[in-house]
C-alpha cells in the first residue's frame, strides 16, 4: 500500500471524524435546508457536470465500455435532475436521529430506554453510475453521518464534479463541508486503505458487483454491510391461483431482469405444473425469455416452448437476464429444501391460496424478504416506503433488506438515575 | 490446519445447520419444557460434573492458574444450582421469535412488516468459568439458535460434562440433540476452522481476555459480536451534588474492580474539584484504592491521600483493578473530547443537577451506555431487565450494550399480497 494512499485516507478521515461529531446532532431543519441546496447546486452546475462527464465518456469509448455502461455513465439533462430530485426526497424524510424507544422505570426507580443515533462516520465503495455520489451523500447527512466516498475510475471526472457541486451547496447550510469527502485519486490503493481505516470508518458499504463486494469482504477489517447475489425463488404451490401464478412469476422474471430482485428459478408443485407451465412458458418464450428446465419441465413444456436442459449450476446462478430456471417438485418440503440449499436469502415467493401453507412458508423460509402473492420485484426500499435506499442488504446482523435511513443508524442505551448505587 | 479439525467442524457445522432448521419454529412451549429438562439434568448429574471438575482442577494446579483462575473454574454445589437456576430464568423469559412489528398497509394494498427470526447458527467461543457453557446453550435455545460451542481447554473436562448432562435433558424434550454441540477437542485448529466456517456459522461471539477476541478479529471470517475493552469514565459536572457524585463515583470504581463496567477514569469540573476530590480520594483510599492524577488532582489532594503521576498511558488503560486515573477538566466540553479520545465507547457517567449539562451529555456522547446519576455498574442485561445476557457489545452494528435474546435474532421483512405486481 502506497504511503500517499494511507496518508490521503488518514487526512480524509480524520476530517470526517470530527464532522461526524458536530454533525450527528445537528437539528433536522439545518440538514433539510442544507439538503435542498446540495439539489440546487447540482441544477445550477449542470453544464460544468456534463463538460466533465463527457470526458469520462470519452476515455469509456476508448477503453471500450459497453453502450449499456456508457449509458449508465451519462449524466442527461434528465438523470441530474432526478438526482436534485432525490436530495430533496430525502430531505422530505423524518429524521430518524434522537427518537427514544422503549424507556421504561426499572425497580430502583432508574429510568432506561434506547436512542437512535448515527453510525458515525460511513464509507461508501462503489462503481459506475454517478448518481451514487448524490444519493449516498443525502442519505449520510439526513441520518447524521459523515460519509468518505469513492467512486469507480471511470467515472472519476464526473463523481468529482458533482462533489464538487455538493459541496458548493453544503457552503450555504450549517452541516460541515468535511461531512461529504469524496477520494479523489483513481489509485486503487487509496480503497485498500479505506477499508483498514478501522480508527476513522464505522461502516463501509460496497456498491456494485460481485468482483468490487468481494474485494471489500476479503480486505476490509471494518464491519461491511453487504449485498450479495440475488438467486430468488417463486414457489407455485398446489393450491395456487393459476392466473396469478402466471401474472407474478411473468412479473417476477421479465419486469427488469438485470436485478438483484428478479425471479431467477421457478418451483412448482407436480399436482398444478401441467396446468400451468404450459401457459406460462408460452408467454415466457414469446417474451424472448430462455427457459432451463428438470426432465419433467422439458416433458411438460417441451411443446409448447423450447426447454433446454438445467444442470445442478443453473440452481446455484444469478443470471440477472432473460433466462428462467424451473424445477417441478413433489411438495412444499421439497421446494423449502431447495430454496434452503440454494437461495441467496434475498427475496423468495409463494403463490398459493392456501392460509396454513402461506404462513408455513412466512415462518420457515430464511431471506431478507419472504413474500405471499406478490412479485419478487418488490423487495426495494422506495416499494417498502423508506424512501430511498442504500442497496439490499442480504447480511443477517443488523439491517435486512432495503438499507434505508435506519440502517445507517444504531441504538444507544441511556440511563437516567438519581444517584442510584449497584449493590 | 489440520485436515482433522476442517473435517470435525464440517460435521459439526453441518448438524447445527439442520438442527437450526427444525429448531427456528419450534413453539415456546416445547423449548421451556426442554430448558427445564436441562436443568434437572445439570443436578442431577452434579457427582460426574465434580468428578470431572477435579480432573481441570488437578491439571490447572499443575499448569500454575491462580487461585482466582481456579476459584473460577470450580463446579461447587452452589455454582451448578445457580446454572440450573440461570437456564430456568431463561425459560420463564418471553420467546421473541415470531414477533411481527411495523404491519403495514401500501398503497396498492400490499400488507409489508417484519417478523422477528433466529439468526440461525451461533459459535461461541469462550475460556475459563464452565458455566457459559450452560448459560450460553440456555439463550440459543430459546432464541431458537443452534449453537457450536468451544470453551477453553483448561476447562476441557468440565464442559464435556456439562455439555453431556444438557444433551441427557434435551433426549426428553422436543428440541433435537443437535441444536447444542461441543468442539469436544483441544487442538487449537479447530478453533481456526469454527472461524472460517461461513457456510454453516451466521455468528461468532467470543467471551474471554482480549487476547482471545483479538485472535478471533483477526481470523473470523463470519461476522463477530464482540466485546472489547471497557474504559469507562464519570464526569463529575460544576452542578454535581457532592454525595451523589461521591457515591457513584465510588461505587462505579469499587463495587466490584474486574469487570467491564466499573468506572476506570474520572474526570471533574475544576469549580468542584476542590470541594470534592479530597473527600472522594480520602474513601478511596481508605478501601485501597490507588489514584493515579493529573497535577492539579496531586496540588489539590495531595495531602490526603497519596497520588501517582498519571501518564498519557493511564487515559486508555482498562485497569480491571482498584485504581483510579483522575483528572480535573476546565468544563463539558473538554470533559466530551477527553472521553471522546479515550472512551472505548462501553458506558459513560455525568454526575450533574443541571438539566440541560445532563442532556447534552446524552445525546453527544458516543458509547453503549450513557447515564446520568447512576453507577456505570448498571450497564448490564440483567440491570437493564433483560433478563440474561451474553455479553455486552461494544460494537456499534446490530446490537450495542447488554446482548440478550433480541440481539440473538434479526427481523425479516414479509409481504402479504393478492397478486400485486410491479409496473
Amino acid at each position: 500500500m502506497s504511503n500517499d494512499s494511507i496518508k490521503l485516507i488518514d487526512e480524509i478521515g480524520k476530517k470526517a471524524r470530527k464532522a461526524a461529531r458536530q454533525l450527528a446532532w445537528l437539528d433536522s431543519g439545518s440538514k433539510n435546508a442544507t439538503l435542498h441546496a446540495m439539489a440546487d447546486a447540482l441544477i445550477a452546475c449542470k453544464k460544468i457536470l456534463q463538460v466533465e462527464n463527457e470526458k469520462d465518456l470519452e476515455a469509456g469509448e476508448k477503453n471500450g465500455l459497453t453502450d449499456a455502461m456508457l449509458d449508465r455513465l451519462r449524466l442527461t439533462d434528465q438523470v441530474i435532475a432526478s438526482m436534485a430530485e432525490g436530495i430533496r426526497q430525502v430531505a422530505a424524510l423524518p429524521d430518524p436521529i434522537g427518537e427514544i424507544n422503549h424507556m421504561r422505570r426499572l425497580a430502583n426507580q432508574l429510568q432506561v430506554g434506547k436512542m437512535r443515533v448515527p453510525l458515525g462516520v460511513i464509507g461508501i465503495i462503489y462503481e459506475s453510475r454517478p448518481n451514487v455520489t448524490a444519493d449516498a451523500a443525502a442519505l449520510c447527512v439526513k441520518s447524521g453521518n459523515a460519509v468518505i466516498l469513492r467512486g469507480g475510475s471511470e467515472a472519476f471526472h464526473s463523481n468529482r464534479a458533482i462533489a464538487a457541486a455538493l459541496a458548493q451547496g453544503m457552503e450555504k447550510g450549517r452541516v460541515p463541508s468535511d461531512a461529504v469527502q469524496v477520494v479523489s485519486t483513481t489509485d486503487r490503493a487509496a480503497v485498500s486503505a479505506l477499508l483498514k481505516a478501522d480508527q476513522y470508518v464505522d461502516i463501509i458499504i460496497p456498491r456494485g458487483g460481485k468482483g468490487l463486494i468481494q474485494r471489500v469482504m476479503d480486505e476490509a477489517t471494518i464491519p461491511v454491510i453487504k449485498h450479495l447475489d440475488g438467486i430468488c425463488h417463486t414457489y407455485i404451490d398446489a393450491d395456487a391461483d393459476p392466473a396469478k401464478a402466471i401474472d407474478i412469476t411473468f412479473n417476477g422474471k421479465m419486469q427488469r431482469t438485470g436485478v438483484c430482485n428478479a425471479t431467477e428459478t421457478l418451483l412448482i408443485h407436480e399436482k398444478v405444473a401441467k396446468t400451468i407451465l404450459p401457459a406460462l412458458a408460452k408467454r415466457l418464450n414469446q417474451a424472448d425469455c430462455v427457459l432451463r428446465g428438470c426432465p419433467e419441465t422439458i416433458r411438460l413444456v417441451g411443446e409448447v416452448a423450447p426447454v433446454i436442459p438445467a444442470t445442478e449450476e443453473d440452481w446455484d446462478t444469478e443470471y440477472l437476464a432473460a433466462i428462467l430456471a424451473i424445477r417441478v417438485v413433489k411438495n412444499l418440503e421439497e421446494a423449502m429444501d431447495h430454496i434452503d440449499a440454494h437461495s441467496s436469502r434475498h427475496t423468495e415467493v409463494i403463490v398459493t391460496e392456501n392460509h396454513a401453507t402461506a404462513m408455513r412458508f412466512v415462518r420457515e423460509v430464511d431471506a431478507s424478504a419472504v413474500m405471499v402473492n406478490a412479485s419478487s420485484r418488490f423487495n426495494d426500499g422506495f416499494q417498502f416506503g423508506l424512501g430511498a435506499e442504500m442497496g439490499i442488504s442480504t447480511d443477517k446482523l443488523h439491517v435486512r433488506g432495503p438499507v434505508g435511513l435506519e440502517g445507517l443508524t444504531c441504538e444507544k442505551w441511556i440511563v437516567l438515575g438519581d444517584g442510584q448505587l449497584r449493590s
